[in-house]
């Protein structure tokens, strides 16, 4: 296998399958014919499909508090069902840019049902020791309900409602890891990875605003909410060869991974034939 | 104006008005109809259009020595009409990814004509102060061919044939800022930024391969070979208020620029409201 199949890994979503999601005239999202017709059955009070066949809230439904209300009322009916595996009780803004305010507020877990944009934090912890970069990764707790037990970076998190996102990043460093925010104030916002995924529940089309954070040699990360099994420092090359050699790491995390790699010039235009596919891969826009 | 106004300028090209041109079946540029009408008035022998509205190279021009004796003498001729302005005399490698082996070689200024990619490198030097990162920029010497007077990077070129990318990036630092290879060897990696521009000339579907420098507080560059009349270290802000309100750089450097400003955390989502399509902006792929 090659770096570029976790591009491809994470850009495996087929949108022939989806139909249109809307907010008023506005395309938020996508969502599968099972998924439209659970939303159809629970009335016409709730969700309609217009003449486009695209799906959208009830003409009454026009403010942020009734789009909630709905919401709210729809996933758990719907979890109830069991057409939504789970909710998550954290809330995700709907918007399609980080600039637009939220149009409503849906909860974490719900997300991809509905094949809403979104948005999360990702930090590249790492140590510049006399033979080179080294990056901190995380192992994701075995009991988790996402991805048990695969490789993680430092410190991630989704973005959720009300907060900014270097204020979002300095909380789930304290959380996850333990840096206090002294340390965890040094970090750098250093772009975004995007990527257009499927998964069983649906389509996630995601965001990763990633940071950097250089952390001085004797700083040793604490597993502080359970969520982390364990912490590992590693040399730059052995973090690159897990990367290209295989699926350990939680997809997503791979590109963050991938993208360190190429802006650390760990990954060079002189040592990797796809470098400039990478580049591209890793920073896809994708309309809904 | 804002930010992504630099993205959309860069990004100004209408393929609808181009011709494919292929080498055997592989599409590797794109031609303007005036163009390739001019390159049939040169004979069969050079050039033909084939059932699909295509053109290339005549069906008895099979190889890499063939297709370059061709191009000289087909570029020569075009340049006696008037067809194509100038001549550089710098070969430029006709490939789709930096890691084909080249189709052919062309003249640097023939390539937007044929609209083939192409690849250059730039480098940003920058010093860090206790005040924070000031960025080097140069500005082009007034009697250059192109763009004279604008705003670049501190130091970029071309990819010619036969060069390794941070060999080229290394050679090009000694030869436009008199930075020695000692200095110049500390250039890392850091990934591409990708547009597909149109000029008087055509097609521009380029890819910049970057480095950054951190150079010490006392380097002051030279204007070594006469192409810059003036190297300025500017605070980072400064720089980016520059490329925020205007054009004063040259089109494809204000976007090496808003990449850099990207990585080193001065932009950031929580500051910038195009930060997500910035970032997807810069790293766009094109097909041809």
């Amino acid at each position: 296998m090659a770096y570029l199949d976790h591009i491809h890994a994470c850009n495996n979503a087929d949108l022939s399958r989806y139909a249109r999601f809307r907010i008023d005239t506005l395309p938020v999202g996508a969502v599968r014919p099972e998924f439209a017709a659970a939303l159809i059955r629970l009335g016409e009070d709730f969700f309609v499909r217009d003449e486009n066949g695209d799906y959208g809230f009830a003409p009454h439904i026009l403010t942020v508090a009734d789009r909630n209300q709905i919401l709210v009322k729809a996933t758990e009916t719907l979890c109830q069902q069991g057409v939504i595996k789970h909710l998550h009780g954290e809330k995700f803004d709907i918007r399609n840019h980080v600039s637009d305010e939220p149009l409503c507020q849906l909860d974490r877990f719900a997300m991809p049902y509905f094949g809403c944009r979104s948005w999360g934090v990702h930090m590249n912890g790492f140590v510049r020791k006399p033979d080179g970069i080294h990056m901190w990764g995380a192992k994701r707790a075995m009991d988790k309900p996402t991805y048990p037990g695969m490789l993680d970076n430092m410190v991630a998190g989704g973005q959720p409602t009300g907060l900014g996102f270097r204020e979002n990043m300095i909380k789930e460093c304290a959380e996850e890891a333990g840096i206090p925010s002294g340390l965890a104030a040094n970090i750098t916002a250093i772009g975004t990875v995007s990527y257009l995924y499927e998964t069983n529940e649906g389509l996630k089309p995601d965001v990763m605003v990633n940071f950097d954070l250089e952390l001085p040699e004797d700083f040793i990360p604490q597993c502080t909410d359970g969520e982390v099994e364990r912490f590992d420092l590693l040399p730059i090359a052995d973090v690159a060869e897990i990367v290209r050699t295989g699926f350990d790491f939680k997809f997503n995390c791979a590109l963050v991974v991938i993208d360190f790699l190429i802006r650390h010039g760990h990954l060079t235009a002189d040592n990797e034939p796809s470098y400039c596919e990478l580049v591209t891969g890793l920073h896809r826009a994708f309309e809904l």
